[in-house]
């Protein structure tokens, strides 16, 4: 192993942390950790899952003198509908993304703010589709294909289109089991019927419902999302750019892209590369206009434009506290509303783009994409003339940054795993020289990180241990989202952290010419690892649920989380949870989402709040199936 | 005004729910009324809208102390999210009861099990838009009407259908205000979205996507609901039947269809009437098979067949604890979990029959359009097998039942009002002697009463006084749901009612030959009431904000409400509500729900818990809409 310093541990982090909540006390604002603290503890029958606010007879809240709610609920049913309502909330969100950028494709034009930059993308989904492609305009193809695309959401009849893409296996499952999702919006409404007073009191209904809810996210919803996205702004590629706060320049005008949707954020990352506007920025005394993101809008735009990243969730507040950020714009979210009213501490200007996300405070400037790029580069040249007001005194950037390399897609990892395979004896596109190392033991197998923090833990903790001891036990890493960013954050995406991997992934790493944790992209993007995982099985030749690869959210916070945690237990991988499902009241439900999918889905959750107990149950769990497989 | 002993009062209404719970006693059951007792007192947090459990931070709950939760939101943003996510549940029920029975007609066939009984709707609606009709199979026309209204529900663009059929002034305030809805469960999945964390904070656009979500109900889902039912099952006319638990026989075989979708209603009750059955039945030493209904089921057999109706909303495990029901079978919506367990202490078979509604310890037979009939058959023959379970020790019929004339759809009232139209002077077709009757001042206005009841008040009761004051107070009544029921209960559906009403509305009963209350159907026929103060408006030249016609809900309980509530406030009448909405704890949205909303839509709710004063609050809104229309 190289000596630590090339990492940035957690202590560290939590330095610069307290670094910045001085600035926060020297401007009297607020922060998480104070409001977390003002709602501590939090309410037992919430975090359990048994208060039900579903009618206005209530609310009720099961004790064990009053067992059942006014209408005679128990305390499975309420948890169970409080869970399909989170998966149902969250499959709407990234299902309703998805259906904007389903929306811009449909109006992309050669002339207009939104072209088409990946035209094989397309013209495999197409393909796909059964769109004529032969001698067509690529833009007609698009429309044609948009349609298509829109039609998942709404359409009376038949199953989500890309079910299809699972494995054989999986999908007679899926059908067998009466879970095979229906239109996207339909399954969230059939959800929410579900959950209303007087309907379904059984809480294993309830949980399937969930996973089909969830498969019409993570096979529908998100994989549109996915694959529109890298059409109309390119399908990432391997990239090398830096993480953490100090990508923050003391002498530039900073603007903060922040939240999910790329629609807004691709616009401002090309209005900010303007020479007009660079050299008005100078013009004001700045070297030049610094674009960085911050949640998944910076892995969206790290992952096709090498755009740095500021950090994650719980560092939104952290890079206003900097007092150096002329302008954080935002789209959709995970935004906190704290914002606006932290902003005002410093000169930052707060600006909104979505009818989504409207926050009081906020300078809201709807974003359109028929003006987008005049929009944009409007709101850049507002962050210019925001520069002048910067306060010196309460400037402070931590320095901490490390360099990262980003922008692993499908794509790319079948492309790396083709520059090791031998194209005389084996056929490329294949993932068969990652089966043949995980057959061989080199590699253990591959665990999907991901998923947002929560101050409900030391927050990156988790993360950061799980990470350190999967690479030390030879277990390639894939991560997006929040976890992505810890791994950033720390140094870990980095082809010098094979150092600290075990002798067999190192191996790999230095083989394949990759870091052992790759970065797949945005929560958006877990439908990337569902076709990983499907490719890997289907060149194995098995399903899903047998090979030895897991899902891992350490930290997870939102009900999208909740919602990805159950596609992917659909898909039969096994989801380890460092945070409880808020289902804890109730024994049924405890048993369904940890023993009961079982039976169904063939994977369940494994839950453990201690990372360390948490590594050794993955660990555990995919010796298992290396067992099963009789390697 | 005739003696008293014509009505059954709320006391005596009480006096029978006393028996019946003794009845329960007896068998050591528990009642609605334990779990009210053992539920309060009720959280405060909940009540007032201010506790957040939208993400696993939390759930965080709104205290002077703790202003914020841990994301930033405030109490505004808490309450507003919890609300608008009642009305996208609200919205998904009604919505999905009318997808499905779109489904059905789009598979009716003059062999099946469902066929077309009322031509002239469908024709109606076929011509309304523009589906091709002449000379064409009327079951190829249905399918065509199906498609489009199942496209409704997911259409990529455009908005609902119907609100064409709004007054010219409605839909530009809808269009201007940006609330005109999109496809139905487009607008239930963006209120979901708007609802994740880190979404929308601002209380008033999550009010406005309340607004526009509801009418994609009222004038979407709902709305085919009903149009739809009618075309399948018969456009209601007026009949004579009688309600309250008296309609159950002590030597008949009692089978209660309880809920809200027909589909199965309808047919359990053709299959009651099959002769072979009837004589079975007669086999099993019973005088004949009597279906009643509960809840809005009762409504929909009521108005189509004049099925005596048992009673409404919390008369639910009453009509079990009678010790005379063979079988209790449900569809979807307000059917309490509790009931399989009480079924236990009696013998009544408890069946659920549809995927929406599964209960833990009912029978289960899920009901599937293609073998409906022989479903219903197999089901009515159970319930007669079940006949010599009784067990005599245990029943306790309560004698109560009053006559009751219901079915006024729109086409009745004007039928009606046909009936005293002067063909030479006056177009037949019109409200137009309502609205003379209105200007008259003999009639005062109109109040559309609806809605559920709910222990938080004394049940029953406010409907009860509300209806007596406003029939003295010379204001017609229609009404729905188990609102319609009180009436029918208390026996106020009846022509002889008019001897309780004003010398005016007297008048106008004895000359049209209605009674003072107008049964217009089931919850979801709300949408009814839509069409009825949109037609007066129409005939009077004026938008439905200005006409003296009002909606009161006085004991609402479920999360439809809130959603019908929203559109009938877009609609642009006044709600008045005797149950106040869970969002007490934010001063901004008390103001928007109230006031706020009328800048909007020009209307808004008033709330008062007492029902005389909420009385006294109806008189002086109707009366200021008709001094503002100077009559």
């Amino acid at each position: 192993m190289k000596p630590p310093e090339n990492i940035t541990t957690i202590e560290q982090m939590e330095a610069d942390n307290a670094m910045l909540k001085q600035n926060a006390c020297a401007v009297c604002a607020e922060t998480y950790d104070d409001r977390v603290k003002a709602q501590s503890p939090h309410c037992k029958f919430g975090e359990g899952g048994i208060c039900c606010k579903n009618c206005s007879m209530g609310p009720c809240r099961i004790t064990a003198k009053a067992p059942r709610g006014i209408c005679g609920a128990d305390a499975h049913a309420i948890a169970a509908r409080n869970y399909l309502r989170s998966v149902a909330a969250g499959t709407s969100s990234h299902s309703d993304h998805a259906r904007e950028i389903l929306h811009v494709l449909r109006n992309a034009s050669p002339e207009g703010n939104y072209k088409i930059r990946d035209e094989q993308k397309l013209l495999s989904l197409a393909k796909e589709w059964e769109v004529p492609t032969e001698g067509r305009d690529i833009y007609d193809i698009a429309r044609d294909v948009a349609d298509i695309g829109l039609m998942e959401f709404g359409k009376p009849e038949g199953t989500q289109r890309f079910v299809s893409r699972a494995t054989p296996e999986r999908q007679k499952v899926w059908a067998e089991q009466g879970i095979l999702p229906r239109a996207i919006d339909r399954e969230v409404v059939t959800a929410m019927h579900m959950t209303h007073m007087g309907n379904t009191a059984d809480a294993e209904f309830l949980v399937r419902q969930g996973l089909r809810t969830s498969i019409a996210n993570g096979w529908g919803g998100s994989m549109l999302g996915t694959e529109v996205t890298d059409i109309l702004f390119g399908t990432p590629t391997v990239r090398t750019t830096e993480g953490n706060l100090g990508v923050l320049e003391k002498d530039m005008v900073n603007i903060v892209v922040h939240g999910h949707d790329p629609v807004f954020s691709e616009m401002v990352v090309t209005a900010a590369e303007v020479k007009e506007l660079t050299d008005y920025a100078k013009t004001k005394g700045a070297k030049g206009i610094n674009i960085v993101g911050l949640c998944c809008t910076a892995n969206e735009v790290a992952m096709r434009h090498g755009v740095r990243m500021a950090g994650n969730f719980l560092q939104q507040e952290n890079a206003i506290l900097t007092g150096v950020v002329e302008m954080m714009c935002v789209d959709i979210q995970c935004i906190f509303p704290a914002l606006p009213q932290l902003a005002e501490c410093f000169h930052t200007k707060f600006v909104t783009s979505s009818p989504i996300a409207r926050i009081p405070g906020a300078t809201h400037i709807e974003f359109k994409p028929e003006t987008a790029f005049q929009q944009a580069k409007d709101i850049v040249k507002m962050a210019v003339d925001n520069y002048q007001n910067r306060e010196a005194s309460k400037v402070c950037i931590p320095p901490s940054k490390k360099n990262a390399v980003v922008g692993y897609p499908t794509e790319q990892i079948i492309k790396h795993l083709d520059g090791v395979t031998n194209s005389h004896v084996d056929e490329l596109g294949s993932y068969k020289p990652a089966i043949d190392a995980i057959k061989a033991g080199v590699l253990r197998g591959a665990v999907a990180i991901v998923g947002c923090n929560n101050p409900r833990v030391r927050p990156d903790y988790s993360h950061f241990e799980i990470m350190k001891e999967l690479l030390q036990n030879d277990i390639l890493i894939v991560a997006t989202g929040c976890a992505a960013q810890v791994a950033t954050k720390a140094g870990l995406l980095n082809y010098d952290a094979k150092y600290y991997c075990g002798a067999g992934l190192r191996r790999v790493c230095e083989l394949v010419h990759i870091p052992p944790i790759l970065h797949m992209g945005a929560c958006v993007d877990i439908s990337r690892m569902m076709l990983l995982a499907t490719g890997i099985a289907k060149d194995w030749g098995v399903d899903t649920t047998q090979i030895p690869v897991v899902g891992c959210a350490p930290e997870w916070m939102s009900e999208k989380a909740v919602s990805i945690a159950n596609y992917v237990v659909s898909t039969g991988l096994d989801v380890y949870l460092g945070i409880e499902p808020q289902v804890s009241g109730s024994a049924q439900m405890m048993e369904l989402i940890t023993e009961g999918t079982r039976k169904i889905t063939g994977a369940g959750y494994i839950i453990n709040t201690d990372p360390h107990e948490l590594v050794k149950n993955i660990l555990a769990g995919i010796e298992a199936k290396r067992t099963a497989l009789g390697i």
